[in-house]
């Protein structure tokens, strides 16, 4: 098969959660656009995890149905990925690299990427949240960006929010001259499952934090050491990339107030166990803030927000009303709230569970 | 100005009321455009109303911001639609003509217009709601259809639920291989506000059914004559469009139940001003219907929905639990569930208010 205009060359990198629920994706989308008039032929060509990789180095379509099980069988050392990125320039039509891992290196070679017309799909929100000095330079080398007609395109919709479409809605709003005043919502699954189970609407069942943490964590619901979701960087990076959108220039996701919710005598524990079995000792403070919102008759929930036009970020918790979305959200659902001056006083709503790979409950 | 391979030419059917709010839109977009990198020189070259028409035959830019002053200006005869359309063909570059009108003669010309290679982009339902056969001759002209790459692309996003993503949620899931089971909500602005009001959560206020519909005429939330939203059909139009977008072969808007809120025997009243006298009569049985939800804990919500794998579709009066996300919509939002096999039990929910152009509350 001689490559032709119609014909996209694919690149993976991470075969891991995300990447294995993405293969039968393009595998999807690659026997669809065959069959569409004209038919595009999608070209899975390398498949790269941490130590194997398999190249296609003639350009011939790699198997995509068979490719993990192929890779496996790889014997010959790792090339450099500086290396193979360099020969992937060279392909005969417009290459696609989907990076499925959470790599800062990689993510910092998004800029030279692009500028040598490879496209980039990612859900790895490193390289977006990192600094802006980063995410400038990605944009500037970026065919859909402020940038260069010769680079390649960037597309990063499930950085925030995974399948929900959060990105594109934020966009359509401004590419059609919308006014978007405030971002608010629950960007963490594992948060929202904490905070509706702690203290659900109506009152009820809630049990103290630390307990509700532990059983998150058993149900899979936490990162292997709770802390890496308590101490909020998550959430603060995905309102980095949200408010760099929305055309504030954000510094860092450690340039604005972000709220832990780890105690502080917790923070040098030695692992995430001891972690666990010392939070009752704090359980008071958590009672105290349900026992306060609770009089005013509403509930916690951690959340991040964008205040547009006063360029302003947070990320922490707040009180919501019984009767506010945010409030009678559910199971480890997120939701995104857009107020804008076209939509008014209600705001545009997407809600959902922030899915990322079938392996996880929620991303 | 000679046109360019980055010059796209529109012309605009209709300048009412979703034509002046989407001029506006345009001229940001345009200016928007003209600054990218590598910039895009889009044209209006063409603005149309019911008798008169602006043409600029040399393919040279109206001006977008004076159009319709200038449209007012005009005093040749009207030139045949036709004649317009086959004009706009033989332009020297690509032709994205928008139809702001809701004319069912221009509607059953979209599947000729896209064949000549003019793209279409449109608000009006009429096209997508009629027979099956026009839907598919439609597609099957269009090159992001089942169609030819030579024809012109279609584009009808605020067909459901005007400015949310819905129509474009909808094919994201269906591309990226997801299962959609059953699609649920309130697609009205009129029908949510007037449950919303007749029925609210919680009990409280609401009055009789008649004159909850005469307060939504006189706030300006329903059609001069309110049969025209209490018949159900522009519900039923929107549902035919996702169901259809969805995979079933739905025949038209009356193949499937729905649900008239017009009493028979109002049915022939002369005008909808002795409709609305007439009314009061049967608020009976509302009110039967209120006190049955409100004994189960529920309320009463207006919605159409679609069973994916039963291929079935209907529109009309639900019970909600006070729990569920279409009991606790506000002012008159829209409100999408999108059941996935991906996303569980929990669906994938789109909300805000379905706005038309600025000068409508809802769409």
């Amino acid at each position: 098969m001689p490559a032709t205009p119609q014909t996209i060359f694919v690149a993976v990198i991470g075969v891991g959660g995300v990447g294995k629920a993405f293969l039968p994706q393009l595998h999807h989308l690659s026997q669809r656009l065959s069959q569409a008039n004209p038919p595009t032929d999608l070209r899975l060509i390398l498949a790269r995890r941490s130590n194997k990789q398999l190249f296609s180095e003639s350009w011939q379509p790699l198997n995509i149905a068979n490719v993990l099980h192929d890779l496996d069988q790889v014997t010959q050392p790792l090339l450099p990925l500086q290396e193979t990125i360099d020969y992937l320039a060279t392909a005969p039509g417009k290459v696609i690299l989907v990076d499925n891992t959470s790599d800062p290196t990689l993510a910092n070679s998004y800029p030279s990427i692009l500028r040598k017309g490879i496209s980039v799909v990612t859900p790895n929100k490193k390289a977006f949240s990192d600094t802006y000095a980063l995410w400038s330079d990605i944009f500037s080398g970026a065919a859909n960006g402020t940038g260069s007609a010769s680079g390649g395109y960037i597309f990063h919709e499930s950085t925030v929010g995974a399948g929900l479409p959060v990105l594109s809605t934020l966009k359509e709003l401004l590419e059609t001259g919308d006014e978007v005043t405030k971002i608010e919502g629950v960007f963490s699954g594992t948060m929202s499952f904490l905070f509706n189970s702690f203290m659900p609407v109506g009152g009820g069942s809630g049990g103290k934090f630390s307990a509700e943490v532990t059983k998150a964590k058993e149900l899979g619901f936490t990162e292997p050491d709770p802390r890496d979701d308590l101490n909020g960087l998550d959430v603060a990076r995905k309102l980095t990339i949200l408010a760099r959108l929305a055309g504030l220039e954000i510094e860092s996701p450690t340039s604005f107030p972000v709220e832990s919710l780890i105690p502080k005598e917790l923070e040098t524990c030695a692992s995430g166990d001891e972690f666990l079995q010392r939070l009752p000792d704090f359980d008071g403070q958590m009672e105290e803030l349900k026992a306060s919102a609770a009089k005013e008759g509403k509930v916690i929930r951690f959340v991040g927000s964008i205040d547009v036009p006063g360029q302003k970020v947070k990320v922490g918790l707040e009180k919501f009303h019984a009767s506010h979305p945010i409030a009678a959200l559910k199971g480890s659902d997120n939701i995104i709230n857009f107020y804008t001056k076209r939509y008014g006083s209600n705001p545009l709503i997407v809600q959902g569970a922030g899915a990322g790979g079938k392996s996880r409950p929620w991303g």
